[in-house]
């Protein structure tokens, strides 16, 4: 079953402690489509300048993406400079160049409205909202947001989460919706708000779904994946993206929503965000293979499993 | 089998956002002991002052804690005022009154040396060396530090660790030891340093235990096991040495050490830790059943399992 994500395609330019890289391909929007491609067919909706080559359009591609909902736009693709220091887990901005992003108003084409699966990467809550009643008939919408939105624009931002089934944002941005320190509660209130499920990433330790009560006939008990302890993360650029691409991929894959899809999509999730940081950009997603998913998913498995 | 556990006996004074207690029967070797006491026989060298009474000396002799190596010194015991803001991840300390644990000199009773199982707390790492030495025909010592012992005395830190087969201590100790901000990475380090495993306590996300190439037999896969979301957390303080508690007193309670034994270990460690902060103090370890440790480690293999 077909997934449309709706978000950013951006050239980044990154620094870490393992080196740099000057515009490279990414943007949330690309990030999940690579990482879902592994699992269901992927249709992108967003907005290229004119610096955006063949070249780029060929990493998705060879991935089998469909780009017709990729608008080509007069000017520069949205480019984002910046750079991590120890803290791997916190990116520094040096620049944000909008570009033809800052004007972007979400076309679905008319070949993507058979979809079942609709991913509203991080962009203007408004944005989301509009797409979200647009495609309202798909079984799952799935959903990202920051902290700027979750400051400037709070009104526009519930209103968006009421049309959002499963929502995937980390710790901070949980606590910051709910206005609660205390993780388990912050995520009840964020589910009050409409979400039918939270996914909380929590970066190098994993991730945690908790269900509102009586979604998905789950009950309320929350679930748990961890993430592989890595010696080496080159760029944690799009690791959420990825993490994001992964879960729902797996689920568009899936005949049945119950729990042990969405858990196992939990595990999925984890096991592309930790490909996309061993390499900077995405260049690693592009070189995957499902073979070495599969071995990493078992990975996972069995870093907690007991006999 | 049993444990020996040497370490600081308290009284403590704390407030967090639940409330606050004061003068509360606290200390590492007290929340270790009465944790590991569900499972293995435990026995505690440590010092008192006059102001431990018998209403004291119950709360150990009710969980069968074997306490004639507590010696009784003129004076006032170890008092700890500390608060926690929001963060509960945090302590801030009000006041360390030391006490009769400034010339603490531990003294392991005869009774005593027959124990198969040697905890050091955490205290000056001479102390703990000395300790060690002493018991060195225990089958596993354990055993923990902090980040004031790793900057003020890291050689005597260093001569600990070739004694210590496995060392459990958080994130941030990890990587204060070995200087190393990756954490997979910083494991290594510390494990070159000499304990066969190190257990990382990430707090509410778990713990991690790393092994060194061969020890145990068992690989240098690392094991994760999850941490609960909690609700409420009502005092923090003890968590650290409960996990502790519950991750030696179950390795105690079996004939045989593998990888299997230690992953359940890390589960029990989990569990223990996430009883202790439900309550002020160790009042809820006291109150604590051997039935309700058992569903809540059902839980916890719950919370990441895949069918």
């Amino acid at each position: 079953m077909s997934i449309v994500v709706v978000g950013s395609v951006a050239f980044d330019s990154v620094t870490t402690p393992s080196g740099s890289v000057e515009g490279v391909l990414a943007g949330a929007a690309t990030y999940f489509a690579l990482a879902a491609s592994f699992f269901a067919p992927v249709r992108v909706v967003g907005v290229v300048g004119d610096d955006f080559t063949s070249e780029h359009e060929e990493v998705f591609r060879k991935r089998g993406v469909d780009t017709c909902g990729i608008e080509r736009a007069k000017g520069k693709t949205f480019r984002w400079g910046g750079h991590y220091l120890d803290n791997l887990n916190e990116a520094k901005t040096d620049y944000t160049e909008l570009n033809v992003f800052e004007n972007f108003q979400p076309q679905i084409p008319p070949a993507y409205r058979d979809s079942e699966f609709l991913f509203l990467a991080n962009i203007h809550p408004r944005l989301q909202a509009q797409v979200a009643r647009e495609m309202n008939g798909v079984r799952m919408t799935g959903g990202d947001t920051m902290n700027y939105w979750i400051n400037s624009t709070p009104k526009e931002l519930a209103e968006t989460l009421r049309m959002v089934n499963v929502l995937l944002i980390n710790d901070t941005e949980a606590k910051m919706i709910a206005g609660v320190a205390n993780l388990p509660r912050a995520a009840q209130k964020v589910l009050a708000m409409g979400p039918q499920a939270l996914v909380i990433k929590h970066g190098e330790y994993g991730a945690t779904i908790f269900f509102r009560e009586g979604a998905f006939g789950m009950g309320r008990h929350p679930f748990r994946a961890p993430a592989l302890p890595m010696e080496e993360v080159k760029d944690p650029t799009g690791a959420g993206d990825s993490f994001a691409g992964g879960f729902m991929g797996y689920i568009a894959s899936q005949e049945q929503l119950n729990r042990e899809v969405l858990k196992r999509a939990l595990f999925y999730g984890g096991v592309m965000g930790s490909f996309a940081v061993e390499r900077f950009g995405t260049e690693r997603l592009q070189s995957l293979t499902r073979e070495e998913i599969e071995a990493r998913f078992q990975i996972f498995r069995e870093l907690t499993h007991l006999e």
